[in-house]
């Protein structure tokens, strides 16, 4: 039936076919007309749905195209070794393996879709089959390991960067490294280290980005409170050119941390930053209190001002917006 | 042949046999008797051996009891889960292992033998069969990861006051975490740790201890700057009882450190090394230079002032002391 379906929409490429038209061909109801483009939907095909209309496949399961990724790359190091998975249980874990077995600097892990995709804090990220950018990539900076927080924190700017090529609406960052348009979130990145004494061995970084979900693709728990690039923009993105921009991104970022320190880094995402100046919630070791947060520091580390007057430096964990 | 001369050895039990008695009981000649008692030695037998006197069979190799070490714990935590090995590559590699598959706070890994144990910055380990104690410690820290060097510290400090107990010497610290006896090494710990941005998920604490190796068993290269408890104190070490009082030292240390911050851990630090205040060579990025270490500051850094006067402070690296 699956291939009945897929083979009347190409009949019809570009074209809205509604729900009515697909029961009558298929013959059968329009419930089941739905129920068959949700399994389509899981699969990695994307549909645009809109009431009155009908449904327009917009595009097919797309493997991401190493030829196409390596073609676009402009970087030196990042990304010029690559290994892209169907399904994985996490790009982190994999990477982690990868690294252990003598992964050199800059090595790449794709997946189209990962079944225990890890978030910071211990939180799941929801990454389905084919339509985000899930990747892990290696680092091996030559810092100490308590520079960590300013290598967070590029490693934001650099994706903030990136996608903002690809997209009309400001994208900001919320302290951390969380990345959100329009007070929803569209990325995420997790920096997971290893370290001799004070000597970083290693850094992994996590980096999901949703580019081409749709809203329905949501589970209702994220819908209030997360976007892609394609509901913001109306159009898919190109997910190769979106990593290739991001590597040249950060590699240009890294040269200048090497050369300049972080004070230009903390420049760019203090401009790019949407967690300054504003009333927010702070989730500390005391519980959640609420503060403002002034700047960031030469080490990367948050102010917040306390209303007793009191200030706080935060290296990890969570705020909320008071907006 | 062996077992004749094991034989030999037991009927003659703390007693020295000489070469030219084994020679003659075995019909073979002085240097075969030497070969042979070289043989034994690698397979764990210690023997004393004097000129003119002969040799005398100390222990057989005796596999770290576990039910022994389970009795003479104290502690609440830490060396509660214990695995035991006879022959592995690295104890931190289990211990990396281990903690991957969840293994618990204080689970602690030992073995008689590493045929590739890990030093501090890529160094190797010198772990011979059944002499020392070849360990590494899971540890789950609820602090930040820029106070790891404070912890480096603490286990120095809880190393060096378990090995006093048995052993009539001063030991002292060479900063960070090297233990010395009389200007020779004889125990040495390497930390590891994996961070989640700034998070202290794990630290494996990588610990050699060379217990009851004789003089005649190291390597070249390594007879001037390394010794052992046996060689210092003539005598057996005990080995499962200086594992339960180190980490007896450490479960109390790292309640002090929770209590009380890590100004106590400081003080008792400053008063057991031998760093201070001393002429040293000290290798930075820039290469080797000389200075004088005044203190550690409350991040657990070394301060170091240098002969133009400027102060520099270190987080990990390698220092030689200019006596």
């Amino acid at each position: 039936m699956n291939e009945l379906i897929l083979q009347y929409f190409q009949e019809h490429e570009g074209e809205y076919v509604s729900g009515e038209e697909l029961s009558i061909k298929l013959q059968c109801s329009r419930t089941a007309v739905w129920k068959h483009i949700e399994a389509l939907r899981k699969q990695g095909y994307v549909f645009d749905a809109i009431p009155r209309k009908g449904y327009k496949m917009l595009t097919k399961p797309v493997i991401i195209n190493a030829a196409k990724l390596m073609q676009g790359l402009q970087t030196k190091t990042l990304g010029r070794v690559v290994r892209i998975y169907d399904e994985v249980d996490s790009t982190q874990n994999i990477a982690h393996t990868l690294v252990r077995q003598g992964a050199i600097e800059g090595t790449l892990v794709i997946a189209e879709q990962q079944n225990a995709g890890r978030g910071r804090m211990g939180r799941n990220w929801f990454s389905p089959k084919g339509k985000g950018i899930w990747m892990s990539l290696i680092l091996k900076p030559t810092i100490s390991m308590q520079f960590t927080p300013q290598l967070t924190l590029l490693v934001a700017v650099a994706l903030c960067r990136a996608i903002q090529a690809h997209i009309p609406h400001q994208v900001g960052i919320k302290w951390p490294n969380d990345l959100l348009i329009n007070g929803k979130k569209i990325s995420g990145i997790l920096l997971e280290s290893s370290a001799e004494d004070e000597r970083l061995n290693y850094v992994i970084a996590g980096i999901g980005i949703s580019v081409n979900l749709l809203a329905e693709d949501y589970p209702e728990e994220l819908k209030a409170k997360a976007t892609s690039l394609f509901i913001e923009k109306g159009q898919l993105v190109d997910r190769e050119q979106l990593i290739c921009d991001f590597l040249l991104q950060l590699e240009v970022l890294l040269e200048l941390y090497t050369q300049q320190g972080f004070a230009p880094i903390r420049s760019l995402w203090e401009a790019l930053t949407i967690s300054l100046h504003k009333p927010l919630r702070i989730q500390t070791a005391k519980g959640w209190v609420e503060g403002v947060a002034n700047a960031i520091d030469e080490m990367g580390a948050l102010w917040v001002t306390l209303p007793n007057g009191e200030n706080i430096k935060l290296y990890s964990g969570d705020i909320e917006l008071l907006l």
